[in-house]
């Protein structure tokens, strides 16, 4: 059905949609639509009442009909507060709607799974916390979205101890898991193990500190962590609890010094903050060096300098240079998986075997210019939900 | 997409779909579609990172552009917490769930408005409130959907009061607009106005509070109501605030007896209890009564037991009689044309408009047996939602 009022005005918009993505956006992206007929009394009469209250019922008695008669068992509520979009920072709950109904376009575009985007308009933590949990009833997961750290931390801990579906806050496992892929296949194309490699990570925030435990957790040989203060390590005084049990398990090298400093011999830099590296402190580093510079739109270093500083293998987050490194590429297919197996939860087995099997979907192809799959690459996200699949079951967390 | 799992086994629920009420909803009734492209790199850098970026800025620094640049605008928030779904009571939140999404088919099919399903797992009042002012700012409405008496009057008064959105509770609103768009078309077919009329309405929940406030509103003679102990007055002092409130409003003929006792003389009686009302009651009517017996799916009394008894003009909230008084007459339009001129409530004037113009829509072809369009009229929603968005903007409550 469209507009009943033809002549409704515009409030002075229409010079904005010059600009392609407004004009894109104009009227939102997303859409409810019926996978069920609606025609006739009968049709009216099964959907809704008197039919619809013997389904009510029998969930009533069974719970877990809900997976079998309902859209939940396929259905993510996308959850942020608003407190750290994209770069943009706490721009509050309604600007990051446009971010939380693209998610929902990729969810479904990629992953066939059904995505409602939620802004929650709080902001203190235990307060969004209960507000998350009293919300999940009707779905199957929560993509936890654009929360300032370290309160993502909690959040997603503690949503998850609430709940038994599973809770996944992306801009940490999303890059986390699309990283250690694409950090598997640059060992694996310059000839080292992901135990020979050294690597110093820039930026202490979630994507910082999620990418950094789950490529240690992969068997990686060190790991140090920089904040805009320098590496991160235990004589630090300033370190918040995050950081500080991060300190406890990295940094066998001790580094105490700045981002650059460790640099120097290192084989991996990832760049997960908006700050430059300069061109010297890359050519510091070991022969044949991995540089992930993943700041957009303002990579850390511009692929072609670390290409001229000795870089063997250059990701970046653009998808106007080879290798980029896109969150798209592991969501969908994570909760594809997660909740056709109706998992009770992410588990770091699932998150590994969706690395892992993202990395694999390019076997034939690996090259130095291609260490992770496109995101239109149409292998992806089946690979991704199947591992995770098996993962979840051989993890004990799975339903069926 | 479709299953990739395509051996996924089917948990023990084979033999229920052999209703076919089961075999529709199996998979839920409801999906998220993309209303935008999403193939090629140039569609993803537009509908998220990098162009979606400037979308969220702009909202940030004018947030009404949220109306124009989302699907906020043409989207309603079904909350409920499953205290009182249908006529099954306190179910919970999950089981209540295939209702929320049935009512998301009838207010996309019939109104062309987007609704998402969410049932929260929430009771005591105040954090039922809370919770959902704070999952409001990605929804251009809040459409509350059983939730059980009294506590419903407080909801949605707070919710309203916190928030600049439509909040409707149609269980009150819903059934009290399409009740007196019926009573103005059968006080027309049999000859009287509505201040000539004496009505006794059966049931003090939430229906029936509702639709006594709104005929009295519309200006009709006299209104007793009757809940399970008889009458309300004022010397009861077994009464809720609201029935308290209401008895002082209503009731001049000061009857203090049982609702079969207030039934002697009167020209209307409106069942939205599951009580049942003797032939004799209705036999003591006055005459040319108008009984609208909407127990679902026992009437208060069977059609044709009030034809024997008198009664001229007779409904029920059943399909397979004439009159039938749905809710799905009412809401679709009602939010349809609150959306559009994007008002930041429900007046009184929106609803009363919207029942004068439900009963408009069959001006022509009004009889005894049609008091009250068929639920598939086309020209019900339209007609509704231009009302209630003229109303909108003479009581002062639309942006547009």
């Amino acid at each position: 059905m469209t507009a009943f009022l033809e002549d409704q005005p515009v409030v002075s918009t229409e010079s904005r949609d010059d600009d392609p993505a407004f004009a894109l956006h104009r009227g939102g992206k997303i859409e409810i639509s019926l996978s069920v007929p609606l025609e006739t009394r009968d049709d009216l009469s099964l959907a809704y009442t008197p039919g619809v209250a013997r389904v009510c019922t029998a969930i009533a008695e069974e719970p877990d009909l809900i997976y079998d008669y309902t859209w939940m068992s396929r259905t993510v509520a996308v959850v942020t507060d608003g407190t750290a979009v994209l770069g943009l920072g706490d721009i509050g709950a309604k600007a990051a709607l446009p971010v939380m109904e693209g998610k929902a376009m990729l969810f479904k575009h990629f992953g066939g799974v059904d995505a409602v985007p939620i802004c929650l308009d709080v902001t203190d933590t235990d307060e969004l916390i209960e507000t998350v949990v009293r919300l999940a009833p009707a779905f199957g997961g929560i993509n936890l979205e654009d929360i300032s750290a370290p309160r993502c931390f909690e959040v997603e801990r503690r949503v998850q101890e609430r709940l038994d579906i599973p809770v996944f806050h992306d801009d940490q496992h999303g890059t986390a898991i699309v990283t250690l892929a694409a950090l598997r296949n640059a060992a694996k194309v310059t000839g080292r193990t992901l135990a020979d490699l050294r690597v110093v990570v820039s930026g202490a925030g979630a994507a910082g500190i999620a990418v950094s435990k789950m490529i240690l957790e992969a068997g990686i040989g060190d790991l140090a962590i920089a904040d805009s203060k320098g590496i991160v390590h235990l004589d630090r005084t300033d370190l918040n609890d995050e950081k500080r049990m991060f300190a406890g398990i990295s940094n066998k090298a001790a580094f105490t010094g700045s981002f650059n400093d460790a640099l120097a011999g290192a084989d991996v830099l990832i760049g997960l903050s908006a700050g430059k590296v300069p061109f010297e402190a890359v050519q510091s580093m070991a022969p044949d060096s991995i540089v992930f510079a993943m700041a957009n739109p303002d990579p850390e270093v511009h692929p072609d300098d670390a290409r001229r500083a000795g870089a063997r293998v250059i990701a970046t987050g653009r998808s106007d240079f080879p290798n980029q490194i896109n969150n798209v590429l592991a969501f969908p297919g994570v909760f594809r998986g997660a909740m056709e197996v109706r998992a009770r939860c992410v588990t770091e087995g699932m998150k590994q075997a969706a690395a892992v099997a993202l990395a694999d979907v390019i076997a034939d192809e690996l090259s130095e210019d291609c260490v992770i799959p496109s995101c239109f690459d149409p292998r992806v996200a089946p690979a991704v939900a199947a591992a995770v699949a098996d993962a979840a079951r051989r993890d004990g967390v799975a339903r069926l």
